[in-house]
């Protein structure tokens, strides 16, 4: 099979010059923004990205923005010549991995990210709002808040996450300027937050949601799903089979939130999973719904061992 | 005189569609944000955007999301067929004024802005950080926060009012895509939040600062100067003089803070302002300073009558 070797642009003038040039020959532009350690979700992401635009930016880019300092960051797995090698088996190929050192280095030297553990101070698991960049001096103070929206599922426990993945977007955005930008539905109310904030920021940019993409055995792709034991791994298929009980019993007639909740939250703390929250909510607001008279999507995040996993199955009444 | 009809758009697609003409010609476009009631600061700054770029865009919004529900959205001052004119006048005119009708309505109708006081809640005053744009349901809720430097000055009294233009300057670059956009130095701090913002956002827009401009008398020019009585105005000269005259002292070799401060105080409460701050700052980080050993800037907001003026002068040592 053919294969197509991806430009590698870590900088960010460079990876904006690109961009404009390509504008200017009228060609289009379709982002993939990802965190490294593909996987046959992200190609899918490609493939999507691939019938909406003629030139395809891939970045690749652990932000240390959107973790808390007693998150995983420094565990995050990465693989960047495996990645590579990745993009360049799929059919048609990409144009650019755009992989950037440090997004948030002003070439001032007075702010940390990343490596810095010590500098984070006392906040761990505290109530401030405090990420793996550190905010002082000249350093970043610039933080895109979607504010209603950040709150609920995966912001309850993660108070920095969104804010980390609205600000990282945005700035991607900007040094790419594409036409389009592809995000998984795995990361649902990611990928309903970046819709708002396109929305209501009015970037010129359609984002396309991409649907989930299971193992055989319906564990949802992630990166993180590495860090999990044969035994945890099989354990936690118990939540996309609890998720797709409640979605049939759901499509059966049954409208009543509550029933549905329980049923998924049994059956995964069952096979020894520890919940963070499970959810049905409106598709659109995020909104928390009691009884399934419109779209929703029932959200699901919880422990197996060190491993938080999240899945969500759309119901249609 | 030879003048320029600006072409008038309200539509932001129509907007952006323009300016992407106009890039693919290879033509730079320059943008200009105003709140309208134009006067010679206003002009000055397009002045300015001229000598950087090939076609202007001069924006008139009054935005309600810098305005907190007491404050004076509802007696702004407007005269936009009295703009247009002053716009033709301009030797090399302007190209677009870009006159949008409501940037926060998303077309679902569940927003309320600006005309809607009754629905403002009980807020008013309170600790609360609510805007004359209401969150609720689909409506708005995304916001640009520069966390750091929106706190301080005109961000203690005017707790909404950086959130505000932070996020309506983002939704203004990403409709009129420009190349470079002037903001005055009269608002010293908004002019700084702004170059930070595209710095930590990686907004691919160069921001230019233009000298605050004067009457002959030294009263620093406003759209809100109208408001005041004659009386009024004569009784502000007090703060141009007093900031002159701090200045002098400082390059005469007064460096201690408190004494400049103390001055201008006096100054102006004993001609009948209210101070709202006398604040010597970093003219980069906008912190505050004790001693004068690197450039500054000396800040100035106080009530005369009902009307608040901002005035400031950079210092260098």
């Amino acid at each position: 099979m053919a294969t197509k070797n991806p430009l590698i642009i870590s900088d960010k003038d460079e990876m904006r010059k690109w961009s404009r040039i390509m504008r200017s020959q009228g060609k289009t532009i379709g982002l993939v923004p990802t965190m490294g350690y593909l996987h046959q979700g992200h190609l899918s992401l490609i493939k999507e990205a691939q019938k909406h635009s003629q030139s395809i930016v891939v970045s690749i880019y652990v932000n240390p923005g959107q973790f808390s300092p007693n998150e995983d960051l420094s565990t995050y797995p990465s693989d960047f010549l495996g990645d590579i090698e990745k993009l360049k088996s799929i059919p048609g190929g990409v144009d650019v991995v755009f992989s950037p050192h440090n997004l948030y280095d002003y070439g001032d030297n007075r702010n940390n990210c990343g490596d810095d553990q010590e500098e984070r101070g006392p906040e761990k698991g505290g109530k401030k709002v405090v990420s793996c960049v550190v905010d002082g001096g000249m350093g970043h103070e610039t933080w895109v808040r979607v504010e209603r929206s950040e709150k609920g599922l995966c912001g309850k426990s993660r108070p920095v996450f969104f804010r980390g993945v609205a600000t990282i977007v945005t700035k991607l955005f900007n040094i790419v300027e594409p036409d389009i930008a592809v995000f998984g539905k795995k990361d649902y109310q990611q990928w309903r937050i970046i819709r708002r904030m396109v929305r209501d920021l009015d970037f010129g940019i359609e984002v396309i949601g991409s649907d989930l993409v299971r193992e055989p055995d319906g564990l949802a792709l992630s990166s993180r799903n590495v860090h999990l034991s044969p035994a945890e791994r099989d354990k936690a298929l118990s939540i996309s089979r609890s998720l797709g009980e409640a979605k049939a019993a759901a499509e059966k007639g049954q409208v009543k939130c509550r029933e549905l909740r329980n049923s998924v939250i049994q059956a995964v703390e069952e096979s020894g999973g520890v919940i963070d929250y499970v959810e049905i909510v409106d598709q659109e607001s995020l909104e928390t719904v009691e009884e399934i008279k419109r779209p929703v999507v029932l959200c699901i995040a919880a422990w197996f061992g060190k491993v938080r996993l999240i899945d969500n199955m759309e119901i249609c009444p």
